[in-house]
């Protein structure tokens, strides 16, 4: 297994070696073969690529918007024209179906549409006479240098969420992938390189949490953008900000959907089953707890119990494939041991997909979409991110009692309502505690051009990636007060 | 002098008793006349007006927009009606000239006549169709219980930078003023209280670090504005974030103008006199270094040495004075200290204003203006803020050199630039590295509309004070996504 | 009677005799009381209106955006304190209930409020670096004169969706009243008068076509706003620009209301007869047509009769009063005569409102709510406005058929669904061909912050009253392209 | 000659003849080689594309505007590869340089890439609770079918100010070209249909008056784009407007640059010669008339004598040429009659162009640049649109009296300024009455980003091309208002 490629670093503008001692081994899910060894890097490759982008980022600012967002149209063309296979290797590192592959990569190509349209959405205001013979405007200049972590769920879109908006703006970037899935941002680089963009704009560096800290703590990186868990989140927004930084970091979720009685049933379940078990249950806005609301009690519960089971599970490059396997072996052992303890304090297993061998994949990580049913509102299961294939079910008595339990949990980063009722859709949006709500939507995402909105413990900050949040947050505001002699008695 | 009135807070719609049991005695720094005794809170006056405040969010969140800022525009006739005393009351606690404190109070007004506008500023994004059949909007609702953090150098207008946003946008809010300067909002709350908003929505806590440090920390307060000094925005900026918090903390400033040699010299000497020594050199806009250029330095050095000697240093109160102290006693004696280390260290004292009796007011804590000459840009006296009427002279070869000085600071609050050149003007706002740029303005202090936009140690967070970064600061984003069923065969 | 006061122009800051040489009686449509003579102003009358305003212009146009709003902030007092009065009168002249009259004059202090937000709304955009050195900005200034040809059914109201942004910009304005109805306008250019705003900044002018015409042909004047019919919105439209002016022309509507099986009956019928039978169905926005889906056609017609039947028609001063005259006599006897006509085409008057006597005032120029049911889709009924309370009910089969009705008509000035549906809603708001639309709402006047957006036949132009289209439409953008040498080699 | 190929039209998706009898010869003006024959149209051409277009409707305006704009992107790549191609075409039937066609294609691809913002350009607004319970929002739909009718002298561009942002909002298209360059539209329409539009999206007429009047007059197209003559434009207003559509025309414009004596002499000669000479002055931005103050008068005169001069004419395809012909021997003609008027009147003609034959073009269209001296600022020669290369020249004594000679014109199409002064530039631009100022700029044409400005007779409507303007121009607020049910007590 030692033969596998060692990943390189992308930094200003060429390919190098990590400075790392240590490596990673990047793992297909469902097949366990070697897919290649990631650098653990330093804080050596950080300071390099820091430096990089720093040193490149004077000429690129200068670089007028209308110049830089070139690079972005190509951009935009070479992922339409590699799609297929960045897809692929998404799947192949990540383990989810080619089709939420494709569709993850759809949403990053959106991103980089939206960022062409920089030159618009960076104008500042300007103000004739703010007084007598005095104008008063403001300009959007870039931050400086910038990084995301990313995290493993999707490898190939969450780095989109800010990079096109950072480098649009005239930042300069750094990228860190996650360490369990950097197959798909080497791809996407080798893309962005044959961009032509200028040396330094963007940079690439593998690594786990001694790169994260030294990105946290460079006195050169100005900004943060984080996806992933809350604990983690927390502490990166901590530090970043303790070293005066800005930083916007999201953090996990416990996504509650709850299902009416006038729901179209047939449609719910479908919508809902995609959600809970649609790349194994690993999306930061996966439905995890469904509440039911009179008669859905009954017919919600039958119907996704069948959905569960009849999923197809197994390699997502496999055709007919609905479901791949979850992340890692470690993922795999702790979702299972959270739906033992979940049993053990009570649920029923309605539908239990932990003896979960596929023939065909024998050492793969997979579990089978798991319906634990009649879970305590309070307990454990109910507030614990899992993040697998596992739905758990509630019934409740009314929509307040469901809004209620929505507002009680410690996240906020979506929750959906199916109904037919434009009322209930009303009462719901306008008292949900969250940021992201669907109205028979099963994953709320945000397209491109809107903020990706966690609340509560899903979100630290104030200013959320894509759109118009992302623009203002790689960019400062500088304010310009003019006056100019207005007294003409003695000159031209 | 204990006979003073001890002040009281306003919770929950009503005037009461501190639980503190120490008290900080308010002096008027010209007359050294104790004016009022303020109580050093507890963080169980924090937890009243926090829970207060939480209590009154629910329902004003839900009054309409367009019922919250009848509030607003009742509060503005109210602070027209009443300009006079607040102004007044501003000079008597914090030194500054009549005059000034109406400007400090014309910027107020401002901030509550932009909020009045809240129900456009306020509105979310609609798209129709983001796929065939399902739309997409985003919401702006309040965040909860917000808190500022006030200084002392402008008691009556910083506060309104995010107070009237924070309530039109249907926040509940809490104000802690600076000790040292506790009147001016004692009015402005009676005010508040006429204008019969509900009660919990805007609370008053008197206090000191208690009383900060239960705001930093309080699990019900979700956003935090302050405005100080660098460390002490530091602090609060960690403290805060460390607590999930979204925060805005503006810090000190170190503000150099440049005067060209084609600068109108009498134009500006009136002006940067007026930024240098005006409110004693405690604006945190201040100019207090002037960096010429060319001839420029000989023909604005004489002439500011004139505007500086000439200066009148008084009572704020008194008609024809053009100066007021310094806040404290303390802080007479460490500008004092400041100068006396800058001279040591090589600075020329042009105008000396340390000794400084004002022979009817012979207690009061005042410093005449005083300029230093020669200075080293790279000493100490040219990085340190002195927060008063210092003004420090630099002389440079040319624009690029005063460019290359400015972006050398730590600071990035406010620069500066004197000249008729249209070219010079680009050229400095283009690339001074600072979010307050004034061309042929002493004080470039944006307007309500505006954001005031430190850069740098000036400034920790991304969204600023006032205008539309207020409304975002104030206002968290839910994306709402909609699908109705669009199959019509069965219905109506 | 002829000795009812003669009613004066408002020009140049001073009150003024109309050079006109005949009069029309103001007549209380209750009570049939001379309330007073309102000259029919001659051309010359415009020309001393436009050549003040023409010179206030170059003065109040630098007068900066926050001082203009100034007036606007006292205007809005002004309004508040005077509201019953102005209530009354409106009432008095127009007929239309008390209640009636509050609820115009609210939407016209709500535009005042909103063009108090004018330093904002105002702004133009500033992009840096559309090339190496180059800037480009966009400034927004005032039109010049402007002038609203006003209707007599909203004479508090329609001026204002114009008027306060017209100032606000910096634009000086003529106002023409519906000379059926002139005193409201004098007693709120009274209130004008009273906020010290410069002279010819705001002009009254009374009359009635030569005014008209005289404003559509004078030079000075560069916009026209008109609400009316949509003959003379054609004719206004058609000649204002012919004329190269801007022009936004409002006409008339016929208004459907779509009742599916879901609606509440009891909602929906209390909302449809406030809006069939309100204002004497004499508003723009008045449901003139019920069409109902499945079972709402048997209970909502039986629902909405008796509405009809109970409602209380009389004086709008008197309490208890829920319906007012028409207008005219001419009015009166014209909606007899198109009732008639439709009895005679097939109708059936389920509610028969033409013998209307109201005992106490014998001579008001009083019609009943009247319901004519089974009018033909395509028939004249059913597409002629006939501003009177005349309700015409029709029964489809589906939604899609009620939509494709609509959409089959000339205006497209509102229409309503009343439903549960979230999809219905969905569908209708997307299909219906009109600006306004209602769901489960019967008037759906747009908010002062939102435009009044009419379509097709109802609206000539592309930018409406209220919100951001009425300031675009009161400014003219300026672009500037700026460089500025950037060799810095032999100077400074 | 009359083998020349016969020119199609582009309808519902195919190629197709015209139902034209009558045909124009498109003649390249250098070589006057005949390069096509353009079909004259009747209106049942216009009626057939106006039908496909109309018909194309209902599903384009129903597809996503993140699909439509997919369109946008594969046009823009397609520009960018048959960049070269087209430009060449450009100069080929309209005569200017290579260079200058790529300019012009430039814009053309910029006005594409902003549509492909569209998903934001075209958001709507959300109010949530404009009273309890109630929300507002406005959508934008698009309008239906639009129409560009477009001038000569910009064959590649002028359509893109219009079609990028009409199809981008959902509505169909007809563009007209002007038959003397219908060439650069038919190859651009290739590349439209090589992107896969819908059929009947986008559809090309040519002809001439008939098929503007049958444009102007046809019932199922709602808004007309102009770009020509002020007489023509007017008309257009006029008849569009009578039919109740609404329109944009731009017309005419004489626009003047004024030269103060601190201005760069060198850099505003070249510029100023790039504007009064490139296109042959067949610009709507050209300079065609230079205000000397001061010295300028004897410094920029003798200057840009000399670049006039030394100007390269010839055919724009070949190397080193600097200008082309005019567009035809008629304009050609009149050019040189009104220089010779002009010269009657008084002006001396300081570099007389009208013997220009170019030895290897003999036939070709040629003026050379030509300069009139001393023209009287009230004579027709300063006020009348020459359309070809030449500058006329006026000395003033101040910016003042510059300044009200600029205002003193009937068109306000553009105004420049050469000046280093920060003062000079803030009284130009807050002064001159011209939508489109220049500051050391000599074509003040606005980036796609910003509304291109003509005020005066150089525009008639509200709303510009380009940008923000084009998408309120190409959509119609729809407002909606929602009321749901808010008792919760019998359900759920």
């Amino acid at each position: 297994m030692s033969s596998a490629a060692i990943l390189q670093n992308y930094i200003n503008g060429e390919w190098c070696d990590s400075s790392a001692n240590e490596y990673l081994e990047v793992i297909n899910p469902a097949t366990t073969e070697l897919l290649a060894q990631v650098p653990l890097g330093t804080s050596a490759d950080v300071d390099r690529a820091a430096t990089a982008a720093a040193n490149a980022f004077s000429s690129w600012r200068r670089t007028p918007a209308t110049e830089r967002i070139q690079y972005l149209f190509k951009l935009k063309a070479l992922l339409d024209e590699n799609f297929e296979d960045i897809a692929r290797t998404i799947t192949q590192e990540c383990g989810k179906t080619l089709e939420e592959s494709k569709g993850e990569m759809r949403r990053a190509i959106e991103n980089v549409e939206v960022a062409c349209g920089i030159p618009i959405l960076m104008q500042g205001q300007y103000s004739e006479d703010i007084a007598k013979g005095i104008d008063e405007f403001v300009i959007r200049q870039p931050v400086g240098v910038a990084a995301v972590i990313a995290p493993f769920n999707f490898p190939g879109m969450i780095p989109f969420w800010f990079l096109p908006y950072a480098i649009a703006c005239g930042n300069t970037y750094i990228i860190k992938p996650s360490e369990k899935v950097p197959l798909t941002m080497q791809k996407v680089m080798h893309l962005i390189e044959q961009t032509g963009l200028p040396k330094g704009v963007v940079n690439l560096v593998n690594g786990a949490k001694e790169v994260v800290d030294a990105i946290l703590d460079s006195p050169v990186i100005r900004a943060i953008s984080f996806v992933g868990s809350t604990p983690v989140a927390r502490y990166v927004y901590s530090r970043a900000t303790a070293n005066g930084k800005r930083a916007q970091c999201q953090g996990g979720a416990k996504n509650p959907i709850i299902v009416l009685p006038d729901a179209d049933i047939d449609m719910t379940t479908r919508i809902v089953a995609d959600s809970a078990f649609g790349c194994a249950g690993q999306r930061c806005l996966a439905a995890s707890l469904a509440v039911t609301v009179g008669e859905a009690g009954k017919t919600f519960t039958e119907a996704i119990a069948q959905a569960a089971t009849s999923r197809v599970v197994g390699y997502g490059l496999d055709s007919g494939v609905q479901m791949g396997p979850v992340i890692t072996a470690e993922s795999q052992s702790r979702i299972k041991h959270l739906v033992e303890q979940g049993i053990a304090a009570g649920a029923k297993p309605l539908v239990d997909g932990r003896e979960s061998l596929i023939s065909d994949y024998p050492d793969g990580y997979f579990i089978k979409p798991t319906i634990l049913q009649d879970i305590d509102p309070a307990g454990a299961i109910a507030r614990t991110e899992i993040f697998g294939p596992v739905l758990g079910l509630i019934h409740l008595d009314s929509i307040e009692a469901a809004i209620q339990f929505i507002n009680s949990g410690q996240y906020g980063n979506m929750a959906c309502l199916f109904t037919s009722s434009g009322a209930a859709a009303r009462k719901f949006r306008y008292e949900a505690e969250v940021g992201n709500i669907g109205i028979n939507i099963g994953v709320a995402a945000p397209m491109a051009f809107f903020p990706f909105s966690g609340w509560k413990e899903s979100f630290f900050g104030d200013l959320h990636g894509q759109g118009h949040h992302a623009v203002e947050f790689f960019t400062q505001t500088k304010v310009v007060v003019e006056r100019w002699r207005q007294n003409w008695s003695r000159q031209f």
